[in-house]
């Protein structure tokens, strides 16, 4: 089974490290669209360029099952990925419904916040996928949480800082709509670097009852092996064999190899340069 | 006179807007190449990719000179454009030189301060020119500070802290190598509206001799005038039209709309969108 993974960059690494125990019996394609990121800041029309760009590379490589670890790319451009596997019959699975799903499995509120890119929070697929599990929601951008992760400022007074501003924004929002989120969803693949920092935010804003803080990797791998399951009856037990990995990025192999360790939990050795135009 | 301005954003407007007063009797062609945006992180062989396929776009529109708006695009690809040019005798500027060339000018200690985007930084392209002025230079990255300014946080106490950070650290640098800079070179378009900011950080840091900031745009102007007078000899006299602007964006025109406004400082009516591929 040859498994896709798509992300604008590095983050998505977040989602192939909670497939890999997961899902073992497979070999893994992992692309990083580094000359064209960030997506979380651009139009739909050019995203949704980039990302069926980027799908068409992975089904290139014979991958028979897509995961766009991306959010940005799974709010805006999921129709377009999908229009792009059918012809060769390979399943889609994005970020976000998983990630609204596993809000609603825990919350008791039914009241629920969402943390993303400016493109993810305007299309607004969380809150629509949100309102399909029952939940309420508001969502915010948050444009300086990636650019502060990737200059590594993880645990620093200034992320602390602007994560303090941003969920503080979040807490007028949810007061002057009458929610009690119990919920705080993480819609960027970059945000888990910083979920102890969301803990600590929502510990100061909601004392007592802290939102808890919800990563949408888990909840995806989750459901690729679902889907895998469902779909392909035949496959061997898992565990039977290590899974093979590939990365794949259309900027510097070199910086793609040092960031994504990070981001991966693991080293990462061999990454190849792709070249998709533009 | 059909002039070219190019840069990966709205930084470049700045420019421009330096360009206008002092040569009226032109018609400017502006390119941002914002779906590729931005080029501060990226490679020396995807930025000068980026930046040969802008270039060529404004010599397709008729552009008989080239402004290379773009800090990182100068640093990292003006040879590669310079050779883009040559078959169609159009005359390059890029912004580093003149940037260099006017620290150069008011310096009394002969050492300077530059900070820039990563990729600029790493080309050493600033500590380069700054030498070939008889300059000794320190260069430093802050990749904060374009999403910062993105983000709107202009007169914001975090902007205030990320810049105390970053210029303590030029400060500490400048000490271990017994530098006494009188001179700060804002080294990326996006800088200059965060001129006060830099001005307090100096002072603050420098108190009794504070570096002066240095905006490249106006330098640049005056280098491109300078070089047209001593090309076109029969241009003629300045002032008698107005000069005529037209406007491309590879990526949202309405977000280029909207943020070029406040670069250019005057309101921006149509963009047009273009595609370059990718």
């Amino acid at each position: 089974m040859k498994i896709g993974v798509f992300d604008s960059g590095v983050g998505g690494l977040t989602v192939l490290r909670a497939l890999l125990p997961r899902i073992p019996d497979a070999e893994y394609f992992y692309l990083g669209d580094t000359a064209r990121l960030p997506y979380g800041s651009k139009s739909q029309a050019t995203i949704a360029r980039y990302a069926v760009s980027s799908s068409q590379f992975l089904i290139d490589q014979g991958c028979e099952f897509l995961v766009i670890a991306c959010n940005t790319a799974s709010a805006l451009a999921l129709d377009e990925i999908g229009l792009t596997a059918a012809p060769y019959a390979v399943p889609v699975v994005g970020v976000i419904t998983p990630g609204a799903a596993a809000a609603a499995a825990i919350s008791q509120t039914r009241d629920t916040l969402v943390i993303a890119t400016s493109a993810t929070v305007e299309s607004h697929a969380y809150s629509a996928a949100c309102e399909s599990h029952g939940l309420r929601s508001i969502e915010k951008a948050c444009p300086l949480l990636v650019p502060l992760v990737e200059e590594g400022w993880i645990d620093h007074p200034v992320t602390a800082e602007v994560t303090r501003i941003y969920l503080s924004e979040l807490h007028r929002q949810a007061s002057n709509a009458s929610l009690v989120p119990d919920t705080l969803v993480l819609g960027c693949t970059h945000y888990p670097l910083l979920r102890e920092v969301f803990e600590a935010g929502v510990r100061e804003l909601w004392p007592g009852h802290p939102a808890a803080v919800i990563d949408s990797a888990e909840a995806t791998a989750r459901e690729v092996e679902r889907q895998l399951n469902a779909s392909f009856s035949n496959r061997p037990a898992a565990g039977i064999r290590s899974p093979a990995t590939r990365f794949y990025a259309t900027d510097s192999v070199v910086k793609f190899r040092q960031l994504g360790t990070r981001f991966l939990n693991q080293p990462i050795s061999d990454v190849e340069l792709v070249d998709l135009g533009g």
